[in-house]
This record gives structure tokens, C-alpha cells and sequence, in this order.
């Protein structure tokens, strides 16, 4: 059944594969699933087609026959649930791999977002640059409980899980802010992630579009 | 097999029920599960006994024989997937059901974490009332994406799921601050589910704790 994914006709950022459709797109190339995009403008994406789809107006969506999906959790834990690659096998380490992606997106990714609208949102704002120290050390915090957990293993829990995926995802998006520099153990283990021959393939199928490329999945040609 | 989860041996919040375990017990109780509450002191949480159980030095945890799990989504979805209740038998279902506790933890509670910054880290800085306003649209902005879609259903999507479970979990942090009585429909929504049986004894049983009585469980005597 064909997979399709939604995707920003043009990313806000340029194809730096942190739109929120390079996690899933991850996600299939690591279980080998061949998917289509449909390109969204930021107009569209508010209208009620997209709504219907995606509540809060956003990308991505995932649809598959009958079903309908947002949340891009939500879908790489539906991806990782039905084919093999992204999840053990073993129920307890199943859960705990589950664990970290909520981890990723519910403990790490938070503060990050708030970082997020303080350089983007409130870079204007007359208290932008005393408050903005205070926002930094907030996701230090987190970094140094990660950091002090992930040590020197490869991965978060034994073996790369989708748990990684998403943690690596989440982390991509302070690359920016040099925040991530200051933990080498977290630098490696981001470099880990993006060496993985799917990320490369995903990273490449969103730039391509945002380099003016027509869109594409990993083995099918693309509708829209 | 005994599950036993961690919760704050004295709540900052005094006995709300805003604190996470209170998800957890909601969940437990929803299925009919007993359990037993380890109290942990503030000082006990950054222990190295704590944080081998949750490297971010937080609560809940969930220990059920070998498992032992963090973070509050990742737990309720496994106490949703193994046990009825939570989740509708259909696969389609399903997974719409656990997209809702993504876009709880991942889309709508994001900025409410953010105003809870606002109002409890920053409220002493000099940008505290003149940015508070643009902190609560933003809020505001997924309320009223959320309330569109919500309209007058009595849940997100059918019956009650996790997804409600979590999603009316995460609009209860908003009480105090007003802005969810802007939104007449997702008032009504978070109502039900204070009013369900199970959460009115997950409320208790942590509010019995900050009250100075014994933790209690839903249905066995507590140790510790």
C-alpha cells in the first residue's frame, strides 16, 4: 500500500534536514519502505484539506490506505511497530527503546523549542539578549543528564533503535547554537546518527526539494 | 507481578495533581491495575540510585519485574498496550489514539511548559510582565487549534483513550492561569475527564501524600 508522506514546499530552513519530515522519512529508509511526498505551502497547510489531516496545521502527515496519521512520534512509532529495523525484539528493551523517543521528544526537545523562539521569536525584544543565557543553561541541563547517561556507548540502549532517531532528530536542531559542541560525547553521538546510510538518504530526499529539485522518496517516483 | 512507580514525596504543586505521577496512576487505575508509590525526596532524585532508573532525575518511574521504564508517555502507552482500556481493539484506532498522546506531549504541552517557565523561573526578571502576553498566545495559538477540532465531541477521537488521558493532563497545567476558561469546549472536555471514576482516584491518592496521609495505591497496602 502506498505510503505519503506531507512535506514544506519550501523548508524554513533551506534544506538543513530539520523539518520535522527528515525523521520520518529516517525512519522509512531505515526499514527499507519505499514512500511518496506531497509538497505543502505554508498557505495550504492552514487550510481546511490539511486541517482535516493535521489539526494544528503542520507538517508531516502520514497516510497509508484507510489511515491517517500526524505527530511525527506518533509515526515513527507506527513505522518501527510494523517493520523491522527500528525497534528490538526483546518486549523489555522494545519498551525502554520507546522510552527514549518520548524522552527525546517530551524531556530534550521542550527546552530546545524554547530556545528555538527566543532566537526566532524574540530575537527583537529588548530583553533578548540578557534572557537568552538563561534559556541556554536550561537545555544544558538536559544535555549534561544525556550526556551523563550516553558516556561512551554507541547508542542510548544497547543496539541503534528508534529511540536514537528521535534523540539524534532532536539534537540536530541545537547544531546551530554551538550548545552541542560543549558535550563531545553528544557531538559523537549525533555524528553516529547522521553517518547511518538512511539519514544520509533522507537528509538528501528533503534537500533536494529545497535546493529546487523535484521531490523524492527513496525508490518511487512522486505524485503530489 | 508488583508495579511500583516513583512519585515526589512532597509535590511542588502541593497536591493538584500536576505532577507527572499522577498520569501514571490515572492510567493504572483506568485498566484496574494496583501498584505501589516509592516516595522520593528532591535530594534523593539526583542520587545515583534515582537517576539509574531515570537519567534526567525526574518522576515517575515504573519498575514491573526486570522492566524498569521512564517518562511518563513512554509509561502510560506500555501500561495502555498491555492491559484493556486505554486503547480501541481497531489498528487504525489505535494508532490515532497514540497520535493524540504525541501531539499532548509533544505539540500542546511544549508551550505550556514554556508559560510554567515564564511564571515560575522568570517572574522576578524585568521582562516578566511585559513578555508574559506573548509567552500565553502562544498558547493560545494550539488551543485553538485544538478546540476546532475538538467542537463538541465528547473525546478526540470516539471513546476515551490514553490519548485523552494524557491530552487533558497536559491542559489541567493551564488551570491556574485562566487561559483555558478562554476555551468553553476544551473546559467541558477537561471536566470529563476529571470526572471519570479512575481519575478522581488517581487525584486522591496522590493528594492523600501531600496531605500528610500514607501514599496509598489503588487497591494494596503500600511498603516503604
Amino acid at each position: 500500500m502506498t505510503i505519503t508522506i506531507t512535506a514544506f514546499e519550501r523548508s524554513p530552513d533551506g534544506g538543513k534536514g530539520l523539518a520535522r519530515d527528515t525523521r520520518v522519512r529516517w525512519a522509512l529508509e531505515e526499514v527499507g519502505q519505499p514512500y511518496e511526498v506531497r509538497l505543502v505551502s505554508f498557505q495550504a497547510m492552514k487550510q481546511p484539506a490539511h486541517l482535516a489531516l493535521h489539526p494544528f496545521g503542520q507538517i508531516p502527515t502520514y497516510e497509508e490506505g484507510d489511515l491517517a496519521l500526524f505527530e511525527t512520534g506518533s509515526i515513527v512509532l507506527h513505522i518501527a511497530q510494523r517493520r523491522a529495523g527500528l525497534l528490538p525484539d526483546d518486549a523489555n528493551a522494545r519498551a525502554r527503546a520507546i522510552t527514549w523517543m518520548f524522552a527525546a521528544l517530551n524531556t530534550v526537545e521542550p527546552p530546545i523549542l524554547e530556545l528555538q523562539n527566543a532566537v526566532l521569536l524574540e530575537h527583537d525584544k529588548p530583553w533578548s539578549e540578557v534572557r537568552l543565557p538563561l534559556v541556554k543553561d536550561r537545555v544544558r541541563d538536559r544535555l549534561k543528564q544525556l550526556s551523563a547517561r550516553v558516556g561512551d556507548a554507541d547508542w542510548l540502549d544497547a543496539g541503534f533503535s528508534a529511540g536514537d532517531l528521535m534523540m539524534v532528530s532532536v539534537l540536530l536542531r541545537l547544531r546551530a547554537s554551538g550548545i552541542l559542541d560543549e558535550f563531545p560525547s553528544l557531538t559523537a553521538y549525533v555524528a553516529r546518527g547522521e553517518a547511518r546510510p538512511a539519514y544520509k538518504r533522507a537528509f538528501a530526499a528533503q534537500f533536494a526539494i529545497n535546493a529546487g529539485e523535484p521531490p523524492t522518496g527513496s525508490t518511487v517516483p512522486i505524485g503530489r
